[in-house]
């Protein structure tokens, strides 16, 4: 590790695996969003905010925030973080380093007041939570949960308003989590593909983050005895849904190739009723994962799927209970000026860049539509993520950390904006 | 309801409808093999056979036995019976009305000891259970429950063997449940078809059971990020399960289409890790349940099974972990001289039969390798089965238990057969 950086690499090594070991054991790295692992985690990443000097709070969306007060209440906050919960069988890195990348940042910084006020922030439920949803805390401080989210449930039929509330939210008053305040929002974060290991590039400078469509589809046929109903008068939705599964990988290929910049879709949730080995499945529900640079080919594509699925559950004599677009979300650019900050603050402590789109979703991209938001990717073994395997050398989390703190410290001595 | 039959079609009824409402109430009506409700069930049906007079135990293979000894020891025993679990959401009738109307035939014929001892078994885990494996009592029973199923596990972990203790059995002395003093094994249950009904006949004399065979696949990929891996990158053991549920419904179509008799092939058990929205599923289990009543298309059907989910795993660059045949029985004849005496018995008692196959296992499918064995069919409305729907008159029941009754009492009174 390169010894003369202003972070400390050890601490904040440290601190990233002592988070990521609060783990399900049975299932390791799972931390899943409101689950008690979850809040056993959130009870940790609390006190080391505390240690750190700032003053800890859940806002109205469940995001916990830690922050040091500026000198100076015309120049806003400064907001750096990511999230801390994880995917089943999830990875150590993913979110957790940007969160504790921030920390480390704020430490490192010492206990002088800034000019900016600096907040360190784990945003809940980045990844999709049980209930159906994404970057559940990132769309409430930006104004994009809509009441109508707060009605989803999980399979419990638990509200994802009443589990906001569970830890620690208050959906009431979502407005509250709403804010106006944010000079700058930088998130670090695993680049989760293997651009820049291959290139062996020190950092990844974003450019943009794909908008992403989650489109749930609920087949609706007949549970019938496996054994005694005749081939010709079955109502099976379990074929109806692997006949569409099959046409969207042929389909979402053939548009990746194509030329159209990034586009990619997945079935990767899909539930059989009742599930038993002698029954006609009755219910299938997938959910499909649709991400585009181009919006318009993302739109297209989702109008597609809705009419041939629909084809397909008529050709296998089943019908749709539900055709629900869950979320969409439009691509989001990163802010220009806060991505030259990050170039220049990685040039100046000699690290390499290359700007490059994120394929994956972030909370860096609702934050950007109430504040400049930029984001650093470091590089991660094989471009592996979402799996237990998932793996970032200290160095080049240290390296992240580094270019985060130049970067504060640069817009702190920036002249204030005159309104 | 006719009132000249000699059993209790009202008593018969509340029972069949007091067992059926021991139910998860969330999801009617549902009594896993091994839960605790289904334990309920047990109970409430012990009580029954004892105030029957009858001697209640649980066997070695967790079958639950009331027993009445017969006076003639050379005579053997004449077993009725079927099997109080269900499927989960199934139905009030589908091995309930067995059990019922078997516990019916031995209060209507009173306390005087008969010739024959007679017994009342309720079969362990005829539906298929947790642990990959259906008909668990009756396979004990007749000398088909291998050393290797007792290792099958359910998701827990748990090893059926172990469920099988807990439940009253006892696996190190297997073989102390298997039986050669059974004269005649007569079960009685609901049709799960349309023969029946659709020809207003009272009652079906079962031909054969078909054979079942259950094949599992797991498909093997890797459980990248749904965002950032690109299409051609892809390892997606979904896609491929989906390509093989498809083709599976294609090519049993065609077959059962060609007039080589019955033929149905199910995918009804499917299962995605980790089944996040943002993960491409790394890995997916499949349970296909092929029913055949020609043993050797069945055996060419999971051959080619074999070799094409390969292909289509390999075109979908993804390997298969595990291909299992969990289970295979061959299809199995109803005794002549049982199917003959219930025919008898039915006209007797002036009700119309006709002789169908059934496209369902049964446990009379395994007890008929070691005894003579027949089966009763009542219909069903609309065919319906395993469906909370599931429905027979009460009516028909009660034909069935006279007809049961009248069998026994025929058997009673033919001369022993001489060694």
């Amino acid at each position: 590790m390169r010894n003369d950086l202003p972070v400390d690499g050890d601490r904040l090594w440290a601190d990233v695996m002592a988070l990521a070991e609060l783990t399900d054991p049975a299932q390791p790295y799972t931390r899943r969003s409101f689950s008690p692992r979850f809040l056993d985690g959130r009870a940790w990443l609390a006190r080391r905010l505390a240690e750190a000097g700032l003053k800890v709070r859940i806002d109205a969306g469940g995001n916990l925030i830690g922050r040091r007060e500026g000198s100076d209440p015309t120049r806003g906050t400064i907001m750096l973080g990511s999230h801390s919960d994880t995917v089943p069988s999830g990875g150590r890195f993913d979110g957790i380093a940007g969160v504790i990348a921030a920390l480390e940042v704020v430490r490192s910084l010492g206990n002088d007041k800034p000019r900016h006020a600096i907040e360190v922030v784990d945003f809940l439920a980045e990844e999709p939570s049980e209930y159906g949803l994404s970057c559940v805390g990132s769309r409430a401080m930006s104004g994009y949960l809509d009441p109508g989210m707060l009605e989803y449930t999980n399979a419990d039929g638990e509200k994802l308003g009443d589990a906001i509330d569970r830890v620690g939210g208050a959906t009431r008053d979502l407005a509250q989590a709403r804010r106006s305040d944010i000079a700058a929002f930088l998130e670090l974060h695993i680049e989760q593909g293997i651009v820049l290991e291959s290139g062996n590039i020190d950092l990844g400078l974003v450019t943009a983050i794909v908008g992403i469509a989650r489109l749930e589809i609920i087949f609706k046929g007949a549970a019938d005895h496996a054994g005694t109903t005749p081939m010709t008068l079955r109502h099976d939705a379990g074929v109806a849904a692997a006949r569409t599964i099959a046409l969207v990988s042929d389909s979402a290929s053939a548009l990746a190739a194509s030329g159209q910049g990034h586009f990619v879709a997945t079935a990767g949730v899909l539930t059989f009723e009742p599930n038993a080995a002698n029954v006609v499945p009755g219910r299938a529900r997938v959910v499909f994962d649709i991400r585009a640079e181009d919006h318009a080919l993302a739109t297209v594509f989702i109008d597609e799927l809705d009419r041939e699925s629909a084809r397909l559950a008529a050709a296998t004599h089943v019908g749709r209970s539900r055709v629900a677009l869950l979320s969409n979300t439009t691509p989001a650019a990163c802010d220009p000026g806060l991505r030259a900050l990050l170039a220049q603050s990685a040039e100046a402590l000699g690290f390499s860049t290359i700007p490059l789109a994120s394929g994956a979703g972030h909370d860096a991209a609702f934050v950007s539509r109430i504040a400049p938001s930029a984001m650093l990717f470091v590089p991660c073994r094989g471009g592996k993520s979402h799996a237990p395997e998932e793996w970032a050398e200290p160095d080049a989390l240290a390296a992240g950390a580094a270019v985060l703190r130049e970067a504060v410290l640069r817009l702190e001595m920036t002249a204030p904006e005159r309104g």
